[in-house]
């Protein structure tokens, strides 16, 4: 990695931006939600299934590398591996394959310089790196992301519905003495449009004997009820972790119509005198509307993950900046929600730099916000926020 | 308030911005819809519990000061008080403390440069001053708006079910006399997805008995009812009144996901030929989708505020930017939704001639519109669209 | 047209764009998706009637000029007919009416630079030029896309309901020889919210019966039915050709809320493996919503037509890098979806250029991008595409 400053990006900065750039470049991200690696080495048509979320490169479209992130990969992330900015896809495909996959995730984990990764161990875990030797590669640490319809799938296939619920709550309670927050994923499953209510003893067996008998028909273990959905979330509650969400875009799989964070409304004034931080993942592009929760609900806290590396380094501002209209400035946090490819967590973290020193440094150039204030609001997005929510280090 | 300039934001200009900002500058803006400001002194807590839509800083969030609006008040409005901008918290509370409320409101409102207010009175006027006396501190004007909500409140209260209809109209005539105009909280109580029809009598009825026979059981008085709701609006517009909408964001009883003002779509059809405008206010974050409808409705008229005081010097530029992509000039409003600080007067018009002339500078600086068109423009959005709208001054 | 460039818009560049912007300029570009241009002389109200989507100047918002189409017209065309830049409405009408249709025609559509135009003839044709005679003005070549909803009422106007089907599937199939195309109303009809499936015989037999008993007791033959429109929309996937559906804003008679693209997924999930593209139009003001569906879904290309020539210079660079931050660049079009007035060609042609170059040199200023990928999309995005998704010149 000799030549290669650890999570610089090299590209052409305004000149003058000086000290808050300069911070913000030095500034050790929290990646408060985020996925393990892909260890086998990679074809270019594998490859480029996990640049973005479209399922593979297709008949109509062409070749995933014309994207945003595509070209990102290539201006970004070609250097770290010792070619030029720009290389194209096979020359990077080439050289990826040439240094192994363990020295790419190295060196590219390195340059994003994120120090703590809290890693969603629900999707797919036997494909990709534990979150211990994810953090290896970057010589940070690592906590662990429990899904909570994983559980609940898990549960289903060695229970009963009688014994559902309870089964179900004590490996949710196992799960948050190690774990550092739970997750749902509503939104891919039934929507986010939840009842606010804790669900009846009686709901959950009813519900959980549908779901079993389903099973035992020979459906496949796939939890999309959503009063057991609700059950999980509010024994999550109960245990006191911080509980993400996924909101807004991801793959083929979501309705986006009822992944707007807006319908979780409900279910975020019935939680918020609960001491529980609810996370929003991604939001996009209902980040202006997540912004606005943020603002009204003080247990609530946001991030434009996933959005920033996919929508190039003009759009990641904007976004940042959208966000941030209505987001009180403690409520903010930074993720890569990177899966499979060490790439991402680079793009990442350059993009959610430039994006936020982008944003602040326009704040202070036209005498908006002193300088102190711009420094100490970066650092709290950065990583402060997700400290305190998470408490992480204690 | 020797030394200050009247609605100055001594904040840096564009160099060689010349006459458009001057001529924004100069401009007495018409506030169509904003509230009183509170007389009592205000401790810290109770002062960031007005600040923003959030009803009080946080465990989770820490100060709400920690805003773009929070930032704003003390770049913008400590100068006013004779502090350095970006002044600490306490030490704007402090002085804030020490010259009292009159004399804080009286140079704050004067600052802001508005010469007419159209005050809503109907939410908590017992804590803030009257319309008067809310234009005595800006040396300017001020009508009253009428919540048809709080009439219908009024009613029921003294009526029974089967005199309502016809008291609530005599209430609703007799404040018309006076009154600039009305508003509806529908996207508050019900949702903006109201029914075209005028409701019949007997609905009406049969729907205030209902009401009557909560409140007789006890309940609050609070109208929640989609009938009586659209026929206080039918009521109104008969009357001949402009009518104000409460759309898109506010505070934290509001659901985002049934405040869309496409949502009005079907009532805004059938009020099309009646002669009457409809306001819709803040929008925020279904401003492109207002100025939809402000294209194909000749009798809509929209506008942004409560947002550009809050999302931040760039945000405001960006959301009236936004807002115009297809209103016409013709049906843009000023407005400030400021309610209880005097600060948010004044950092709303700030904001809001800063971004107006943001928008139109851009045009002429690219040779797209001539200055003459611009200057045109930008009286007609400050106060010119508003005076029409509302027949002031006649 | 002497001294009048072929598609300039002599508007001021940024210094030193050199070639990109050069590139851009000289594009030959492919509209997907226009109608004809009116050949009758046009009075001030009516041709302020075809600027935008509102019906009519009206007495509160003043004239339609007031809008940035209005401005552009003023700005952009006036120089084709020799006028100065910014000249008054009246006075361009004047010339306007002077040099007559044909040449006035003539003029702007070379000027706009389009070299192959898909023209939708369902909405009033006989007000409209006829494909060959819009192509004839612009030196260009046109194709004809087949309205599904009017093939439906020509059938139903002359068939029964047991006939309807299979005359409908003929028609259709006969369109298909010649079209280039079919496009969908739905969204003006039923809304969005399509079901996926195709219907059954029987489904379309009863709803076909319905609509002939209605159409013979006197209603208006307008098609309004979902499940008719799903077996247009079924039939025309089996026919092979690429579907255009109307998504997002237009004028009074539509819903903003049933239009949202998100709305389609299901439908979009059902025909993926179908090798039909699937094209969404105009998009605004859910173009990122769009953005997210051509990513996920390879058959779904998207374009911000219609949006592009009305919300002004810097409105159409936001709305064009809104899109592109999800969509694959092989998903992009162009179209300018220009009705009635061959203004409105080349208004759409001017800024969609200016919006193109603007978004890929910023790309290349930054470095972000090399030059030579930015030509690369540029290219694709304004006319290799659409060649590829329509098959043209095969």
């Amino acid at each position: 990695m000799a030549g290669v400053a650890p999570f610089s990006d090299d590209t052409p900065r305004t000149p003058g931006a000086g000290s808050i750039a300069g911070m913000v470049e030095a500034l050790r991200l929290v990646d408060h939600h985020c996925h393990g690696v892909v260890r086998a080495p990679l074809e270019r048509r594998a490859f480029e299934s996990m640049l973005c979320e479209a399922a593979a490169p297709g008949r109509w479209h062409g070749s995933l590398f014309d994207t945003h992130v595509g070209i990102a990969v290539r201006r970004l992330c070609a250097p770290v591996l010792d070619l030029a900015p720009h290389a194209e896809p096979d020359e990077y495909l080439e050289r990826r394959a040439e240094l192994g996959v363990d020295e790419v995730a190295g060196r590219l984990l390195r340059a994003a310089g994120i120090s703590e990764f809290l890693v969603d161990t629900g999707f797919h875990p036997e494909q990709l790196t534990t979150p211990d030797v994810l953090a290896a590669y970057a010589g940070g640490t690592a906590r662990e992301v429990v899904r909570l319809e994983r559980v609940a799938e898990e549960t289903i296939a060695v229970c009963s519905a009688g014994t559902f619920a309870q089964e179900c709550r004590a490996r949710l309670g196992d799960a948050a003495r190690t774990a550092i927050a739970f997750k749902s994923i509503a939104a891919y499953r039934v929507g986010l449009d939840l009842a606010p209510e804790r669900p009846s003893d009686a709901a959950v067996f009813t519900a959980a004997a549908r779901w079993a008998s389903g099973v035992a028909a020979g459906k496949p273990i796939r939890l999309a009820d959503e009063t057991l959905i609700r059950f999980l979330i509010w024994t999550a509650i109960d245990l006191g972790l911080p509980i993400q969400f996924h909101v807004g875009y991801g793959d083929a799989d979501i309705n986006l119509a009822r992944a707007d964070p807006s319908l979780l409304t409900p279910l975020l004034r019935a939680t918020a005198d609960r001491g529980v931080p609810i996370m929003l993942l991604h939001n996009y592009p209902f980040h202006r509307h997540a912004g606005y929760l943020a603002q009204v609900f003080d247990h609530v806290f946001v991030d434009v993950g996933l959005a920033v590396h996919n929508v190039g380094r003009g759009g990641a501002a904007r976004v940042l900046a959208e966000l941030l209209e209505l987001a009180p400035f403690g409520s903010v946090l930074f993720s890569t929600d990177a899966y499979g490819l060490p790439e991402l967590f680079h793009v990442s973290a350059v993009r959610f730099r430039d994006a936020l020193a982008t944003v602040v440094e326009e704040q202070v150039a036209r005498g908006d916000w002193s300088e102190d204030d711009a420094m100490r609001i970066a650092r709290t997005i950065g990583s402060e926020n997700a400290t305190r929510a998470y408490r992480l280090y204690q």
